[in-house]
């Protein structure tokens, strides 16, 4: 049975990510285009709470698909995951008479939607947008692909300047759970070792691998750190293997927030474009609390149930095993 | 069984793409990584006929992942269509005692690979390195996502400047007998049209969408013209489209050969390490005659005779009905 | 004696050059840090005529530093040259009270600029801005470094696949009298050969140099073409060559509108700063009619009489002397 | 009188900056073009005493000027400072009846250089090669434009997420005794304060200048600080602002050696072949114990007596001034 949908609403919530406005562009264009009315919510869930919602024509997102960031805003909201808050962004829907709703973000975004869309009568669509694609249900969620070449670019700069054989360079890059974005960049520049937040890679380990680089006269080493590492960040690693091996010239970059911006990579704005089209479609054929998600090259549905409580482990292991093969 | 193979040699041929050095790589080490003796072949098949093959070690590869083109260069080379050049190229290998071949390219440099591996006793398997992405068995050929990045770079600078109502840019991209590039390229820079070697687009269509566009108030047309369009390349369409609207002022950018270099994406370094990586690997299990490709997100086997008999319409209809809601 | 000035307007004129947001947004700040109520006309001289004139404040200008193109917008406007155009033009400024107008364009907003001021009773400070570097009492304009990068990065990634004796690649870039783009872009990415517009160059001087080259083994041969070069564009002289040489295969990349856009390059975004402080600074020190220009490492007025009758070859003669000992 | 110079060799010393191949392509070619024989001296004044010396043809410095780092390599040399290095690097140098020298590095490059050219009987000229333009008698140095620019590329994409009213991004770049990167890179993206080492900036006044933007409601607050900063480092400095304003969010990024890299400006390409070019005619000319900097538009000599004891405030003041009007 097809639904009676005549608004739709979109939003983005939690940390910004490379691809989010060529999905906002695509969910409110599938809307128009099928006779819809659009609008969006600034700053995520508190702007459904403070009625800070905004009607959308098909020029309103005209020249933004290249653009970091998101012209909606975004924004962390405590009162959402109130009741109260819940019933007034409700309320501040009715007013509109928005039907459905389009959230894009990560796993706190997931959450809220699937509580809101249990308490009220709202049809949801959750898009997976974040860097770290740390979501059960996409191999790529938006953002991953563009940070990752935002990884690369910086250390191939780095690269440049690796020419001594007793210098080590420390990148720690963003993941605090979740050491995709470093494994992939690691593969990408060519690093010489990784430190993930899901593996306990030692020092000593770390230290042994570095020795066989030395001894198979690497000119240079980069190793990549997730912020997650248990043994701590970039600073505290190279201090630590500094001690142990003096004659060594550490050097320390720490990519922070950089990663989050940028224009996004072709890949993203793709991807961004198809989740928007996909996240109205499924809307308009009565869908509601799933998330549509990239697999392989399809884009399909997860239920918000199945995302959330499924916590594989995401890191792709073949690629952790050819690390150590091409590093040598 | 397990073939006894000891020696491997690595070639790359016909256009060179992003990532090529990537998979060079790749082969290299986990060659040497599984105790194999790795050679290089200078520009393609011609250096197999002149015998242009060096020995490479682990550093011969080094701080090479991030650069465009290939270092073992490239050729087209007509000798080796002859039996007579085979013979020479099969007569060099065994004065290198080279018991396997890896070969990076695209259509050609698959066919001579098939017809040099059923003559002699060679094992050989392929792995697909074209922007084109106009090979079967791969979803994403070596190089295509880097060139689609390097368009959209280049459209993105247009569109800065396309701020006028009367302004129509056309641009010219790569892919002669495939539209996947101008195709990936339209979606992801928001194209207002794209016209396609594949698809009979004929003007007056075009011009339609354009005064469409122009109804709803677009600041900007760009229109990506694939290069093998049957109406010609982008200068013929427009001063076709010029000669019906006279009050539009037209450009045009002809991007030609700066789509296959650049950088490659961290997509196109994974994957050409990834297919690198399990090309050594396949011959090491006894596979020959065989390409090595991506398929949703996995490496697999497909037969070069499959390969190459195989011309399925690869461009993906889904996303060319998507570009028409979005681009609204 | 101090002017009395209260309002100031600013607007951009002619082709648009990156780094006309970032002396927009110095304009509008210098102003206002001074106690002035600031301006903006949108769609240049139009905006003028057709008074679309918006007040302008600190936040107005925000987060445009590094954007491309102009957030006032540009058009070019016939009327403006009649005298029915200019004092309609001045009736608006009247209705807002404003009392001085800072112009950034080309030569032709500087001639708009010095005939306005004559005609009325308004003071007036041009920017040279456009990327061709064509304008005399400025080293640099604005937007030529940032359009030199963008071309050297073309041409870097052309390069990458440049390794083969026999061919030639011709990259025609803008500059249709001046062909200062032409010769910095050529020192810049080492191109064999320049075609610029201020010399006749003839096709067997061409081919001569190309030989020469061909001689000491180079491995690639660039050549840039300005579009105003008397034998015609890249196409038409790549033909001519392609012609006398059938067995160079050339290659055409024509760069085209791209070069207008793109994020300033932070020379650009420094002089547009700097442009932009000094032409208020200027206005309210009592100035009128000049031009505030780069010479050397400081900011320095002409007026713009001497600025539109100075016609001097601003080509660097020492660096085209230079590109031959370079590129052999 | 024109001295009998025949035997040319060039290095680079210190830290490596964009730009240097490009200079050293320039020496190589210009020295050719003059009939000189030209030599390379690997890994700086240790190549000089360890006799890692090559002779260098026109091809040997094809398709490196886009390139970062040095083809030569650079490297530390204690050993350069006694005079017994001093007089073996003399005998190598007499070994390849090597006339005069040219080096391209900083500070110390530039005073190992007036000591040996006075101690033996050698020409040298310096080039000045430093991203941190701490040199007189060159407005800029080679590789400073480039660093510039990745700096404000870094920065743009923070920019991208920095759209919450209450954080605070500190990013630390480099310039241990020099604040050029900082304020330069500060105007071109428009942050809100920079820290200099050569000025006490106190956290008290860093704090009154962030209260002041969050009154005027600037969306974000971006603080670049010189890694030579008395009071610490970015961590430090954000941390000290985070226990004032604990309802900051703060940020840090650490750009750290990637800065030094990546693929020089048109800028430090055009900058490094005037460099060079001019190095080698003054050599022929018969001078020594100079440095050839840009002043204004133009390559001018400095004694390197003179380049090595003045060190007047290189630091731009009216550049400083005009930030803290650009940042309201």
């Amino acid at each position: 049975m097809k639904p009676n949908i005549k608004n739709i609403a979109v939003l983005t919530s939690g940390g910004d990510a490379p691809g989010m406005n060529a999905c906002i562009r695509a969910v409110v264009r599938t809307g128009i285009y099928n006779g819809i009315n659009m609008f969006g919510v600034l700053q995520g869930y508190q702007g459904l709470i403070t009625n800070n919602i905004i009607p959308m024509d098909a020029r309103s997102v005209s020249n933004i698909i290249h653009l970091g960031g998101t012209v909606l805003k975004t924004a962390r909201c405590l009162e959402f995951k109130t009741d109260e808050g819940m019933d007034l962004a409700y309320e501040n829907l009715k007013l509109h008479q928005i039907d459905a709703l389009v959230v894009i973000g990560g796993d706190g975004t997931f959450t809220g939607a699937r509580r809101f869309a249990q308490r009220h009568q709202i049809n949801v669509i959750a898009i997976p947008g974040t860097i770290d694609n740390d979501l059960y249900g996409s191999d790529f969620t938006l953002g991953y692909d563009t940070a990752i070449n935002t990884v690369i670019e910086a250390i191939d700069k780095i690269r440049d300047t690796a020419d001594s054989h007793d210098r080590l360079f420390f990148v720690e890059v963003m993941g605090r759970d979740s050491g995709c974005i470093a494994l992939r960049s690691a593969i990408a520049c060519g690093a010489e070792a990784v430190l993930l937040p899901e593996r306990a890679t030692s020092l000593d380990e770390l230290i042994k691998q570095l020795e066989a680089g030395a001894a198979t006269k690497k000119s240079s080493s980069i190793v990549i750190v997730s912020e997650g590492h248990k043994q701590g960040g970039a600073y505290d690693i190279a201090k630590h293997v500094k001690e142990k091996f003096n004659h060594y010239d550490t050097k320390v970059t720490i990519l922070g927030h950089l990663q989050r911006g940028g224009s996004p990579s072709s890949f993203d704005r793709i991807l961004g474009s198809r989740l928007g089209y996909a996240a109205v479609n499924e809307l308009l054929k009565g869908n509601t609390q799933q998330m549509v998600g990239l697999r392989g090259n399809d884009i399909k549905l997860t239920s918000l149930d199945e995302a959330l409580t499924e916590h594989s482990f995401k890191l792709e292991s073949d690629l952790l095993e050819m690390t150590k093969v091409l590093s040598i």
